[in-house]
């Protein structure tokens, strides 16, 4: 099934096209070299001197010619086809060899003008990678054309079918590298042909580019059999074309046989069946480009191989300013690419060769796929109020908190056909959003079978995306928000940390992308972190991990945001924000189990809006200065912060207790660490400044110390939360264990409160007695006591 | 290649094996369906009534039955070839298929004696199951026999492989999940067999289990046709056995023979490699066992198909208790395993189906490699000071501070040939931790090319192992650790964060661990992170974050250690320490490169066996009260934050300055937070009551306010540390983006005491155009000033 591109019908070049073609790459390759190396004397112009070379040598030489390689092809087919093509670099820190045709193709210099297409430009191009404040030695958001750092290896794949979803004709050249192929997330990305729909996306090509090295190691792929590799790749569902060799005259009639027929496949899967109307599943092909890594550098330094070795990994020849000999083998390995015949005398690419890049926007540097954010328009959404929970009065009913969000996402998919779309692992259902299948069901292209019309809710043109692989559905969202479209991702909170490091990355590329005044905002990443911690009755203590909301926070404030909204009306508003936003990372933390509701609509908008507020409703201190405060923030944490409450008033009725609740997170942050803190003045006036704060927190409590350390009473903030005490638990006796439930609040609020210091002793033995009573009545009958589940706002007339 | 099992020579089982074998499968299946619903009439001796049935009915069958049918055919095998084996099961929320039969060869009742083997413990085990307190429904570490819980998807396999590692006659039976196939982790991890050296290994005999579903989804694997997953097995180097079905009768014979058939033919690669001595790759086989999700349960409920469905996969029946339609047909599948043929009188299983069970240690839910710390022997250390580098005086030389470590673990490879491993993805050179190869090489069983002999340090029995995922080594590692033996892993700081859930569910297992008398200590996980945030100077910014110590602090203060040695001695101080420890997870932060060092060895062992202390040497306030704290933690944050005391005792020579160091994180917090949290008395007497304090911190700077904000003189405590400021910079540059720099901690410093406020604004003034001209040098020529690159301490005599 497989095929060899030697095989092929050779000689699909003809000479001046074979010459050209290899003239543009020994183009590139000369200028990746001298990226690395050169900090004057450009086009060497002059004989190569000790003064010419860079103080200190960075850079990744290994998969540069291999990358630019396979661009200078991706670029023949782009004007023979007139493709509309991005290229994504899975080993981003080959950038020279990116940088190098998007330099070429005239897209660098229209974003950065001083770097220009002649000698000053390739100077300062040269003098400016891997230079302090310069360019990054990886495809960095600063590189025009790039969705796709490539810094953390592992997700070129994902990034690629998100980018080729619902862009019919849009093709992702995807170089794979094969030590970022070892990794789990790749290693699992293959799988994502099953989600293609040729009827309605695009394509992916794949290069897996076997160069056979990683730093210090082979890779596991280019020393298995090419039996095995070939099973691999067909096992993964893909028809993989070999090209294999050094020879280069060779290697470019291979590549472009390989190419062409790689395109001419794609077309015609893709014609039939948008011919037939019908989306199958087609086995798409892929290349397999073995060549060496360090293609075309020195063969042998210090007697030691080079070219075809993990030592071309980064600076091939490292000792060029102290030794001659290293200094003349860079400047014959320079002048082999015979810059003379390539550069005219101005410093430009020679006509003859500038006639093979593609023009304007079908340049992969200047495609407007790779700066989504021009492509995007705002998502057309429903009224959100109209999906409103009624609320006669706080705290009385209860509703799983996510169904409602589950209508407005059905009717956003609805109303945005070919824009959004829904990511989860296998939970949708779970995570009680299936009310969006009465729009569009789970993507499925593989096998089916009769009983899947039995409420398998499987859809060949499903935009809802399932598999069980946390980073493969990010990577795809990532990869379709970059490419300027708006998606939603809900997961379970514990299980949010196998994408840690993507969350991380993400942002970074935010980070950045927010400082160029060219990439135009993309929507941003929203991510519905449910099924939490305090819900695990029977998953336990693995299921039970707040602590992704430690990693967000870590993060620039320019791109950070957490909501924990405590109902399903706050959860509504949050989400109409968070999907009209860009350039943000949206956390919000809600619960999918039935919860009780506290707030209407109206009420709820203006809470969220503000992001913190008192519960007038909660509280008895009538506006006057209170004993205490009583603070929720979560939902489970806001219950169980209430039913303390509850308990103060009618213990203690002349205790003026205060009730806060927090939505926005990053509300306790001092104004001057991010754009969401409140003012001191604001903070002070909720918080007071001296009384004593109960903060029930849903997720780890020192988070909210590290977020609110310098405020005024920050001394008296007494703060709940998981403490990773927890196993097999009902819900009461989880939140005991973790002191997060009623009756330790209401204890800690009369140890806090000086006045009931003596009277509330009886109060405290009763509450520990009620505490204990519920522990066990939850071991006896594995549930919690009817009135503990069943239990609501008493609606007791504020004072 | 592969065989279909039913084409083996069928019928292997004699018909009484057959029907024994059957029924112990049955008496698995109605304890399995017994734990999910029976409160009471365990051995349904009375008709079935809703009061017999739980109040709440918790756990997952679908995967349950095909657990118990691996498990009971495994036991065949280790009765008839009396094999060494342990179980791993990677769907582990199918526990009630594992528990059933380890409960019924007698392991559990010999741990939990209060489930015993008669109609009481089994009720006890229905009862306590999926119960507040109870048993978990996962594989969890209460589990005899466990040692993956599988809570968190993707790790049977690499934990299969760190058992079998080094322990030559050991199967590892593993379960794989289809819908864990679909993780990353989990897909990569099949390449784990080019890793697994027949001579000295044991084997790992995966069975791929194809039930066809997740919570509410088909699986991929199921779903592709069977020559893509056979080309994809045969890909990843497998050989797979297919046995495919649903009959009992039937499976049970194909099963039979393809387990016989891998065992032997498992015998016959180790013995051919093993005679010829030659670690050569052998295609190991495996097993895919494609049957029904919730196989032997209801086929239907409410007209929906259930068996051979996701509708199996948690409660197949869900309304057994309001619904006699539901009961009676809840009673008539329990019926359906004829519990009265499997159990006596006693409700103890029948002699004729226990004589089935293997006996002693060869009981998989008894084998002491499934509880490693019986196994667990201290390593053979070397005597760390050996190594120790010549300090004569502190700040004046520079070492790359890992290589003496390096060969603290290298003679420790040679002390301890078969129990200790070092783990890093490709990164062990970089790391330059590479002379370790001088004991012991990159372990390589894949291809091998004739360039790999000139300093490729590969080697057929290497004790490095390196593959570019994380996850695997991760996996491996813990494999490796609970099966009794130790290890030691090195990782890029910022890619750490691919396995923060892996930590996490690793530090939930040791915390729950700790807890059980019976699990005897296993040696620590060790995890070195380098090649940290400060010195990224060609990879940037996605190379840039310090924030797995995030994810550290949050988990059980039982388990969490940090250490952050300011230099080589530290270091190795700090090593010895954590080899030598049990059931911790010891994660120490220390750059690889070029460093200053501080403290001769004695003087490194006090400090940190102390973890924190004053630097004499480095401090003016004589043992006076100072006038203000200048505190370090971490190797850059040190050198800086003494680089600013020497400028500052420059300026100011009456200013009495206290230094202090910080190598244990934990002893900054509180003793009621961490084993290791200094007393209050102390803190305040290193840190003052009232003094400012500038703490230099490795990482986010918020993580110190984390841990001492409840200490004294916490207002008084400014944190400088990574803020997420960086691109490609210069180490000094880096550090003024992030005010983690000599002048801004100056600056910092004189803004702080009250003393300075006018007199030092001129200092101020030189400072801050002293730290502009090393910004612009830095900018003009790539690197640093000279004499801030070779900055020493000034040795300035003690006043």
């Amino acid at each position: 099934m497989s095929k060899s591109a030697q095989e092929m019908t050779t000689n699909i070049l003809e000479p001046a096209q074979l010459s050209a073609i290899d003239g543009y790459w020994r183009a590139c390759n000369y200028l990746a070299a001298g990226m690395i190396y050169l900090r004057s004397n450009a086009l060497l112009r002059e004989p190569l001197q000790p003064e010419h070379i860079k103080q200190r040598l960075l850079g990744h030489w290994g998969a540069s010619p291999g990358l630019a390689f396979m661009y200078v092809h991706a670029n023949r087919l782009i004007r023979h086809y007139d493709l509309n093509a991005l290229f994504i670099a899975g080993p981003g820190h080959g950038a020279p060899g990116v940088l190098a045709p998007v330099y070429l193709e005239g897209s660098y210099s229209e974003i950065y003008p001083n770097m220009s297409e002649d000698e000053q430009g390739m100077s300062e191009l040269f003098r400016r990678f891997s230079f302090p404040g310069g360019l990054g030695s990886h495809c960095t958001p600063e590189l025009p054309g790039s969705i796709h750092e490539g810094g953390e290896l592992g997700y070129s794949l994902s990034h690629a079918f998100g980018a080729a979803f619902d862009n019919p004709d849009l093709i992702v050249f995807t170089a794979v590298g094969d030590g970022e192929a070892e990794t789990g997330p790749l290693a699992t990305s293959w799988h994502s042909n099953k989600f293609l729909n040729p009827l309605r996306d695009g394509a992916v090509l794949p290069i897996l580019h076997l160069n056979g090295y990683k730093i210090n190691n082979p890779t596991l792929l280019a020393r298995i059999s090419h039996e095995e590799l070939e099973n691999l790749l067909l096992g993964y569902g893909w028809v993989p074309v070999f090209v294999s060799g050094e020879d280069p005259a060779d290697m470019h009639q291979q590549m472009a046989a390989a190419m062409t027929h790689c395109i001419e496949q794609i077309r015609s899967l893709q014609n039939e069946a948008r011919a037939a109307g019908v989306a199958n599943r087609p086995r798409w092909p892929m290349i397999v480009l073995r060549s060496p890594k360090g293609w075309t550098g020195p063969k042998t330094v210090d007697g030691h191989k080079v070219e075809g070795s993990w030592r071309s990994h980064q600076v091939p020849l490292a000792n060029v300013r102290a030794d001659p000999e290293h200094l003349a083998a860079l400047e014959s390995w320079l002048r082999s690419y015979r810059p003379e015949e390539l550069f005219d005398d101005q410093g430009r690419l020679v006509e003859s060769l500038r006639a093979l890049s593609p023009i304007g926007p079908r340049r992969m540097g200047a495609n407007p796929h790779s700066n989504g954010g021009l492509l995007r328009r705002p998502l057309r959404l429903p009224h959100f109020r109209h999906y409103a929970v009624a609320v006669e009065s706080p705290g009385q009913e209860r509703v799983f908190n996510t169904r409602p969000l589950a209508a407005l996402l059905r009717d956003t998919m609805a109303r945005n056909p070919d824009t959004f779309r829904l990511f989860g692992p296998d939970e949708t259902t779970s995570n009680k959003l299936d009310t969006v299948y009465e729009e569009s069901k789970k993507l499925w292209l593989a096998q089916r079978l009769p009983e899947d019309d039995d409420g398998g809710e499987l859809a060949p043109d499903g935009r809802v995306l399932e598999m069980l692989s946390e980073h493969t559905l990010e990577g795809w969202l990532e990869g379709y928000l970059l490419t300027g479209r708006h998606g939603f991702f809900a997961t379970y909170e514990a299980f949010a940390h196998v994408i840690d490091s993507m969350y991380n990355q993400h942002a970074k590329w935010l980070a950045i992308s927010d400082q160029l005044a060219w990439r135009a905002p993309i929507a941003s990443l929203n991510l519905l972190i449910t099924s939490t911690v305090w819900r695990q009755d029977h998953n336990g203590f693995t299921h039970q991990d707040p602590g992704f909301l430690d990693i967000v926070v870590n993060k620039s404030p320019n791109v950070t945001r957490v909501y924990l909204p405590p109902d399903a009306n706050c959860l509504l508003s949050t989400a109409d924000h968070c999907l009209r936003s860009h350039n943000d990372i949206n956390v919000i933390v809600c619960d999918k189990q039935h919860h009780l509701q506290y707030l209407d609509m109206e009420t709820a908008i203006i809470h969220c809006t503000k992001g913190i507020g008192i519960w007038d409703w909660a509280s008895t201190d009538q506006g006057e200065d209170p004993d205490i405060v009583m603070a929720g923030c979560g939902d489970i944490a806001t219950q169980e912060a209430l039913a303390a409450t509850a308990m103060l008033c009618d213990h203690f009725p002349d205790l003026k207790i205060r009730f806060v609740n927090v939505v926005d997170l990053f509300r306790l942050t001092p104004p001057e660490e991010h754009p969401h803190g409140l003012s001191h003045r604001d903070f002070d006036s909720l918080f007071t400044v001296n009384k004593p704060v109960i903060f029930n927190f849903h997720g780890y409590p020192w988070l909210i110390h590290r977020l609110a350390y310098r405020r005024t009473n920050h001394a008296n903030l007494h703060v709940r939360g998981y403490k990773e005490k927890g196993s097999i638990n009902t819900p009461l006796e989880l939140a005991i264990e973790n002191n997060v439930d009623r009756f330790s609040l209401a204890i800690d609020a009369i140890d806090r409160v000086p006045a009931l210091q003596a009277s509330g002793a009886h109060t405290k033995e009763k509450l520990r007695d009620m505490r204990l009573s519920c522990r066990h009545y939850a071991h006896e009958h594995g549930v919690d006591m009817p009135e503990i589940s069943a239990w609501r706002w008493p609606q007791r007339p504020s004072r």
